[in-house]
């Protein structure tokens, strides 16, 4: 039987990691998927992976070679292989990679989920073929990948590809970062819901909304409540494909991408965030870069995505595409 | 006698072309300038820069080669060879490479001013060694080139790296591209004269320039005020620094560069425009970022800078650097 070659892919996310085997074409082999603990110690939870992936390795009948590991985790950076300060986990500093070291010989890469999601977009899904392109994760906050020559765009330290926060208005809404007016305040599912919460000061329109507390507002439930026509959660949609649309423009002319692809939960509300960000996004672009840029929607399998990104992180690095 | 091998460095200017052999350690060797003529035909005015430049190569008693052409023109597009609709020239569309070749079977190659500069600095200037950085070209409007993993961004259709027309304020200044609030109408030799036109129609402070006639003003006039301690001259440029500063701040959002490094006219004014812009960049970088990003001037010979990066266009390119 002839020997398959894989590569881990590994998603650090807040609450769940989920990990698979990916081979080069972008099929995923076998999948996993435990709780990161992430208030408990780092060295105990990549442990824990190890083992688990190890039980996945065996359950698999196929004649499965490991070639490589790659990871996406919050503020994971590429230079260094270390996890530093992530937002959403308690973990001050790891060194990831050392850390995997342990048990494994082979190459091992980290990046953060924004840029892990870009390269499974570039490999396996809708940039398939493109040098330039962005890739820009609508989650909780706003995180974005950055190709440019056919490279992901990782800055002298690692830490490029902020898009998130680049700054709509100096005097805006605060920002978790300590800042004001963030475009991850504006346009993200935490955004429009604030976007929400400041539309219900007023005294019109009418909306499903008004009925529920604020505390129920959820992007899922302004997604539905738009489905139903309410003017209220259209107007929200409105007002954050203007603001994402605004600085998308700015993202062109930075690196005159061939196509912005939107991806995450926010995403997921299809034509009622992506009809208002591409004609936003038009309105102020500079003329040379009108009716050129497609807006486009991830077309990874929306469960594996993040498994399939990370993957993506080794096998351009094995394979040197 | 030892063959030396040279490039030929062109800058098309709006009123004036510069040209000289460079070679591959950056030192220009031969230089001459011409009138640009452009409301002359494209063909006349290569044709009288081929003849120029031939009557230049043949004055040089050392033994030259000319290996590469590399011009560097307001919209001049990289991947085309082509420069189109040129903002201060009446040629409409130019296939520049094309035509060179007439008299020339060596490699050329074409691009913008600002990505020229770029590749000046990189190769020869403040920026050598450096794989991530931008160059920030602040004349009558302003230019800019963004370097990211060593690689020129040109973006898939060549036009990459406008952050002049960045919007800061989309109900801001008209900027000659049509739309409001372009980072050049702020941030750019004729940026600081309406800044300096807005704080003329306030009543305080005083100030030489009110002594003036409006046209008089100059960037030149107000970095003259400025040294002699004028008030309002002194908030011009602050003024100036929190609009560049805030958009370098997304810019580091974007690329997390090494190093910006500012150039042309109103970078002349030294501490004035580096300190405020410094300033404000840090007051507007994301905490990652702070402390981190050299805010640089030039260091390629004033005079011949863009001869230098018209020239290191064709030399990244012959060296493979």
């Amino acid at each position: 039987m002839n020997q398959k070659e894989v590569v881990l892919g590994v998603d650090i996310g807040g609450t769940n990691t989920k990990f698979g085997y990916v081979d080069k074409s972008g099929n995923l082999l076998a999948e996993g998927e435990m709780l990161t603990e992430a208030h408990r110690p780092a060295e105990e939870f990549f442990e824990r992976l190890h083992n688990q992936a190890e039980i996945l390795f065996a359950s698999k009948k196929e004649n499965l070679k490991l070639v490589g590991i790659g990871l996406g985790a919050p503020n994971g950076n590429y230079y260094k292989g270390t996890i530093e300060q992530p937002p959403n986990l308690s973990w001050k500093f790891v060194d990831v990679v050392a850390l995997l070291h342990r048990w494994y010989s082979i190459p091992i890469a980290l990046t953060n989920d924004a840029n892990a999601a870009a390269l499974g977009e570039m490999l396996f899904g809708a940039a398939k073929g493109m040098k330039d392109f962005i890739v820009i994760t609508l989650g909780t906050g706003l995180g974005s990948g950055i190709v440019a020559n056919g490279e992901l765009i990782y800055g002298h330290d690692g830490f490029a590809g902020e898009i998130g926060h680049t700054i709509v208005d100096p005097n805006g809404r605060q920002c978790g970062c300590g800042r004001r007016g963030c475009l991850e305040t504006y346009a993200s599912a935490s955004g429009i819901r604030r976007t929400v919460e400041e539309l219900l000061k007023m005294p019109a329109p009418p909306s499903e909304l008004r009925e529920i507390g604020l505390e129920s507002i959820t992007s899922k439930r302004i997604f539905e409540a738009a489905q139903r026509g309410d003017k209220l959660a259209l107007e929200a949609f409105e007002l954050t494909g203007r603001y994402l649309g605004l600085k998308l423009a700015d993202s062109v002319a930075y690196t005159s991408p061939e196509a912005i692809i939107l991806f995450g939960g926010l995403a997921a509300a299809g034509d009622f965030i992506f009809s208002p960000t591409k004609k936003y996004m038009e309105e102020f672009l500079l003329n040379i870069f009108k009716n050129k840029v497609r807006l486009l929607p991830s077309s990874l399998p929306k469960g594996n995505a993040a498994i399939l990104g990370a993957a993506a992180l080794m096998w351009k690095q094995l394979l040197k595409m």
